[in-house]
């Protein structure tokens, strides 16, 4: 479909992309650019046949390049805009992977003015712990699904083909305006990460004195897993969304003190109350699932 | 080894006993007791072959019983402990696999005054958010901590005994004091699953407004997990262990308070430092599983 992808970054999400977009033949050709400190995950990249070249000059990256995708921490778009910025064209899709949508927009902003109408910011609800292009996978995003938040000045041929590429690697693809987006993806997601950093840190420490972590069950395997998530990429997310997620930690600040409350009173049928209800909502999450 | 095991409900934890018992030839017979609400699930364990025979009166479900394993909710102990009263005998073996300590000493104390040298009490670290009969496995303990709590006045033969049978059946045994216990155990699995359930049930209510769950990724659906666990049973174990849970809730509280400063205040080398050190712990706790 596209002649030339060329993704700026080909860490985990980056990749999954490159290597869906083979499978699916959604590209007849993929580099990549990275800079000088990615020469290693780059030419990683290269062997695994994940990318057909990359280049360290965003120039020669971009050259007959008809779809862009930046694909790099969300703390790093202004200078990726800057960069791109000289050598921008109409004709080209130019698209992104970051998870909070308002910080992505903000940096176009800042860097275009008014943003390009062939700029169309997306978002795939997809990961994993674990990072670099060798976490990638090429079944990363079926059936998973990819948010684009389009901007009143939006192409809509441009969000058609974006649509299409998605829909093309697997993935089912819905609009949410941007701020729906970063307050739904702070309540289940950038929100819970903050919140397993937190306690998994906050543990860390009475494990240094009571080894309590050699008592831990497997409940504490999954409940702690997204702790082991990339800190570099979950900093600039968490600093990206922070208004959302401040308000959530309020919240929960909130709702633990209830709790702390039902527990010293001894309100049994409250406290039980409490707990039914996250059971059967987490039901109703699960149930969603497998729709 | 004996020849007769009594278990006081049979629940998943009960019944993945009994099951674990058999395969490793631990009991010549296994027998369980229960209430008349109880009925359906102790007729199917007897139809799964899980128990030879079910009672519904305590005094025939102990006849010549010579290992007795209560595994009952916490908050049921006290009543348990009355009924087990009248048929107790000095050369059986009473044990339990109760997720507090504390409250079951506090509960054998009411019935008994000075507790019985052949009460020893014992947790394993295992479980799963499904329950009844049917949820048990024979595998449920293999290579998992089985904690003994001995207390001042147990009989070393009994504790041996005990031990024998928990290893007898995969489990690998350790012997803590019964304060420390409550503490471990609050931090890596009471705690965790009021935060899970509070976390649940605050998204919960946001859900029902603006459909949040829909667009949840996989790493929600394992820090989750424990919000299904079954609310009764948790409801017993965190007033059992309450004091516990309420100190670290207000330690998260202020944990989150300090992450929330960091985010207003855009102090992007603190957060790191806190994500990080996170991050290492839980490194730490999955090197120490597979060791």
């Amino acid at each position: 479909m596209f002649k030339k992808l060329c993704l700026i970054g080909v860490g985990l999400i980056g990749s999954s992309v490159a290597r869906a977009a083979k499978k699916h033949g959604m590209a007849e050709s993929i580099v990549a650019y990275g800079r000088k400190e990615d020469l290693d995950n780059l030419q990683t990249a290269q062997s695994l046949k994940v990318i057909d070249h990359y280049y360290l000059d965003m120039r020669s990256a971009l050259a007959s390049a008809d779809f862009v995708v930046i694909a790099v921490p969300v703390g790093a778009f202004e200078s990726i805009f800057r960069l791109l910025q000289p050598h921008w064209r109409d004709d080209v899709l130019y698209s992104d992977v970051g998870s909070t949508k308002g910080s992505v927009i903000d940096a176009a902003h800042l860097v275009f003015g008014q943003i390009p109408g062939n700029f169309i910011p997306a978002h795939p609800i997809a990961g994993a712990e674990n990072s670099g292009v060798e976490a990638g996978k090429e079944g990363l995003f079926d059936n998973k699904r990819l948010i684009i938040t389009p901007l009143e000045d939006s192409n809509c041929f441009m969000l058609d083909k974006l649509t299409r590429f998605w829909e093309g690697i697997g993935a089912s693809v819905s609009l949410m305006n941007v701020t729906h987006h970063d307050a739904v993806l702070a309540a289940t997601s950038h929100f819970p990460h903050v919140l397993a950093f937190s306690l998994v840190n906050m543990l860390g420490r009475e494990d240094e004195q009571a080894e309590i972590f050699k008592y831990a069950a497997g409940g504490f395997k999954d409940f702690s897993r997204i702790a082991s998530s990339d800190p570099t990429m979950w900093l600039d997310i968490c600093m990206a969304n922070r208004e959302n997620i401040v308000s959530l930690i309020q919240q929960l600040q909130n709702q633990l003190s209830e709790v702390k409350q039902m527990l010293e009173g001894e309100e049994n049928q409250h406290l039980m109350e409490t707990f039914k209800y996250a059971n059967e909502a987490r039901q109703r999450y699960l149930d969603q699932l497998e729709i």
